[in-house]
């Protein structure tokens, strides 16, 4: 049993999430798999840590199967840390979170709780896959995106991953016959434009909902949104050296 | 005074801060003035936004000035999508957030709320700089560092950001006379290790605090971390489209 692979399955949805479970199922037939989830929902969470508070992390069955499972207190990407540096006793080969209900396309990958987590195993060498199906519902039908995601997974265990970026990967919400197949692309240019919606407390104090629409910049036929649109899964390379290098030289120029 | 440009203050360590008191302070000499930050230490929160709870936000006068100031209970990116479109009747023509009590530099500048308001700015149009000096502690030195924040956020609102990125300035902890000017940089390539401090409740329960040490795995001299330990203030240009474009042809390779 040595030459399973060590997968660690995550995701921000919370332990309980069907689509972790999914994934879950299809990680158990490939390697060895522990789960280090969230005890509590993280959307929304981006890259944050626990830097603040203290974290708990527990042995948890949610259900059967050869599975080790561990519920934490923290958001995703501590969900990563506490795996990799104090459950695990190897590194892991494959780092997999999600399956997202919900788009993590364009902008979103910086928002993504999903995504933060698969980038803290990228920070930390591992490779690693954030998967999304753009399906917000509890009970969203996972099954067609089976397939995929282990075929991708396969993939990423097989040639490894070159160099410091992880993979974003969404999946459109259709039937598994009209899934035209795999698009690689780069990020839509996209963002959200806010439209707060205010209300009162029973007590007279004011208060918010984050609230909006997505505003699409990006016309462009390689990009993630693009694909979805056009019925293929979207895989976007994501790189976590945020330094704009085409920059260095026009800063340079400022005589700061 | 319609000429003044109009400036947007926030910070991760909260609306009460020495570093954002001081940063308020130079922005007073340049524009007009409207803080919007957080009423509580955000730190680590890196780009989490507030989807799953309610916001507050309201007028507060912390010290005197001619600034408007706002709290919010949101993360730093809450404050600036709170204060684009809800607070402000026009797009600012600046976003500083800091002055940061302690580095973002490497790797931090995806953990910072310092760097994920900077960045919220970015997204939304708003040439936007991020500013930390190299001292944790509440009571640290801001007065060096005035110089070269007025220097640099006039420098941006003269030459305006061309493309998509920001500006992460971290600023060594010297005295005036040790700082030996500015150096543009790439973020350093480095990481946390994480040592998780274990301990037991007083209930019996365990429990964790985060904590590690930071590892360089980059010798440049083109780094962040290399200009901060010879005395100089480190610019890295930030960008928020995190595609790995150099990645798409290989991945393209996979027969995915």
């Amino acid at each position: 049993m040595q030459d399973k692979p060590l997968i660690l399955v995550t995701n921000d949805d919370g332990i309980t999430a069907p689509g972790l479970r999914a994934l879950i199922k299809i990680m158990n037939q490939i390697g060895e798999v522990v789960v280090v989830a969230p005890n509590s929902p993280q959307s929304g969470k981006g890259h944050a840590i626990t830097v603040d508070n203290v974290l708990t992390c527990t042995p948890i069955t949610i259900d059967n199967g050869p599975q080790l499972e561990y519920t934490c207190s923290g958001t995703p990407a501590d969900c990563v840390k506490m795996a990799v540096n104090e459950i695990l006793n190897k590194k892991p080969d494959l780092c997999v979170s999600g399956i997202n209900h919900g788009a993590n396309s364009s902008i979103n990958v910086i928002y993504s709780g999903t995504m933060g987590a698969a980038i803290e195993a990228g920070i930390q060498g591992i490779p690693a896959i954030g998967f999304s199906l753009l399906d917000f519902k509890w009970h969203a039908n996972f099954e067609p995106s089976e397939e995929y995601v282990k075929k991708i997974s396969l993939n990423v265990l097989q040639n490894g991953i070159p160099g410091e970026f992880i993979l974003n990967v969404n999946i459109p919400n259709l039937k598994t016959e009209e899934i035209k197949g795999v698009k690689i692309c780069k990020q839509a240019n996209g963002r959200w434009k806010e439209d707060f919606d205010k209300r009162k407390s029973p007590f007279g104090k004011e208060y918010y909902w984050l609230s909006g629409e997505f505003v699409l910049d990006d016309k462009g036929q390689d990009t993630d949104i693009y694909a979805l649109e056009n019925g293929y899964i979207s895989v976007v390379p994501v790189q976590f050296d945020m330094t704009a290098y085409h920059m260095i030289q026009k800063l340079n120029s400022w005589g700061l």
